[in-house]
């Protein structure tokens, strides 16, 4: 067992699978969980998730934990960790599950003594406890978001967390992470997004001829908009860098479609993509 | 039996798995194919996906046919139409499995005696014979293009045919498809190969942290480069105007993202995306 008791903020899918994972492995021996909803909290202690239920007070969620774990949409963070500071068990450590680092991680480890930020790489576009699994992470990057200021010994115990529940762990710049993601992961979502507006604006019921690539390119669409709102408006200068960076390479295709006939130049577009792209077909680990 | 001999001219994921799916259902009795590599076809007819070789010999392929089906990439429909034309078995049947249907359909029905244009909504970025299977239109829906002249008998057929393989057929008119698969297939597929090359040009070793979200939403950039050239350029008008719509639709994010705190706009962006692409995830199909 890494931790003796841990505490889960915000008991969704990536909190929710975190503690099922934890349990189902060994990890610790006892789980708090804090929420908004009080409904919420108990579906997830009904289901054996976590085993105290603490809504609206994450300070006493976090009381007494050896692990605290940010598992709310982004935006709240520092609301919270306000809130907790105060109440934080000597030696305790602190992390999260968020899709950004960036600036969020220099103001945390300013508030905590030992935060390190983390991003496990999974997820996708469900959301809500309904879909925790202890297997969600199994197979999954998770980018340890190591600073100077990081406590060794703190990002040791989240190595091996992070391991023991099935990732593989890599470290990365908080900043870097940011701009990283914005470009794999953020644009991909906004692109998704604007995809199916584009159909919602032509006629909505055409979606229904739509085949398994339109689903596909389309899935994560279906991400809850209220996190991904967040990301986009915590992490915009980035995301508008790549946004722009991707028109202009839309745009090259377009010329190359309406321009004089370079079909040749136009397959090497498409053939350049094709070749990055299978690179993470040979992945072994999805 | 629907069909004695089968001609596939083109033997790749789509025309060898439909002779596969031919054959297992029991409607037709010899297949015959072409294509433009004889090693291409000799490995098709070793797993016994075709019975007899006519390496760029279409109207050899087709000579006694009773139902042939195009199944190259569609620029080279016309072509081959010429080719076979005047070794038609009487009363035979023409169709095709191609992406477009359009000026094709029209152009493809002057030179054939009963051709019908179908695009079976299947195959995404696989290709080549080595990935065909007998299970491919499972589920999947077929557009069968009918026009003002098309043969009765023929449509009939070819529903029974499709019907059999297992997909649901749907009538529509072959400039109608175009537009419609433009907006839900084809900008689809430009936007996923800029996607990637937006990644290939920052830094290609990033799409290494890329997680499942970029993975699904850039599938289709595998997709056969020669194929998608000639998709479109054949259909440039349509995919520039729906290309267009996207732009408008990802500059609308853009505003948000960057503009005046209107958190809220956004998210009812996001959540408009999501509560039609959800659509499709109630279908029974997929």
């Amino acid at each position: 067992m890494i931790f003796r008791k841990t505490a889960i903020l915000g008991v969704g899918l990536l909190g929710g699978s975190l503690a099922l994972a934890m349990r189902e492995k060994g990890l610790t021996a006892e789980i708090s969980g804090f929420g908004r909803s009080a409904e919420n909290l108990e579906q997830a202690r009904a289901k054996g998730i976590i085993d105290s239920c603490h809504p609206g007070d994450p300070a006493g969620a976090a009381a007494g934990a050896d692990l605290v774990v940010f598992a709310t949409g982004v935006s709240a963070f520092g609301q919270i960790a306000r809130a907790i500071k105060g109440s934080l068990k000597a030696g305790s450590i602190q992390t999260d599950v968020g899709s950004l680092k960036g600036g969020l991680v220099y103001e945390l480890e300013e508030m905590l003594p030992r935060f390190v930020g983390c991003h496990p790489i999974a997820g996708g576009e469900r959301s809500g406890v309904g879909a925790a699994t202890g297997r969600l992470f199994e197979g999954s990057k998770c980018i340890i978001a190591r600073t100077g200021k990081s406590d060794p010994k703190a990002v040791e115990a989240l190595e091996g967390l992070w391991r023991a529940v099935g990732c593989r762990t890599m470290f990365m710049d908080p900043l870097f992470h940011d701009e990283v993601y914005a470009l794999v992961s953020h644009l991909p979502h906004l692109v998704a997004y604007a995809l199916v507006n584009t159909v919602g604006e032509a006629d909505g019921d055409l979606i229904d001829f739509a085949g398994k690539g339109f689903r596909d390119s389309t899935r994560i669409a279906m991400s809850a908009p209220e996190i991904w709102r967040d990301i986009c408006r915590m992490n915009g200068k980035n995301i508008l860098r790549f946004a722009d960076a991707f028109k202009k390479q839309l745009e090259r295709l377009e010329d190359l479609i309406g321009g004089p006939e370079d079909a040749e130049a136009l397959e090497r577009e498409f053939d350049s993509a094709r070749r990055l792209r299978r690179r993470l077909e040979n992945e072994d680990n999805q």
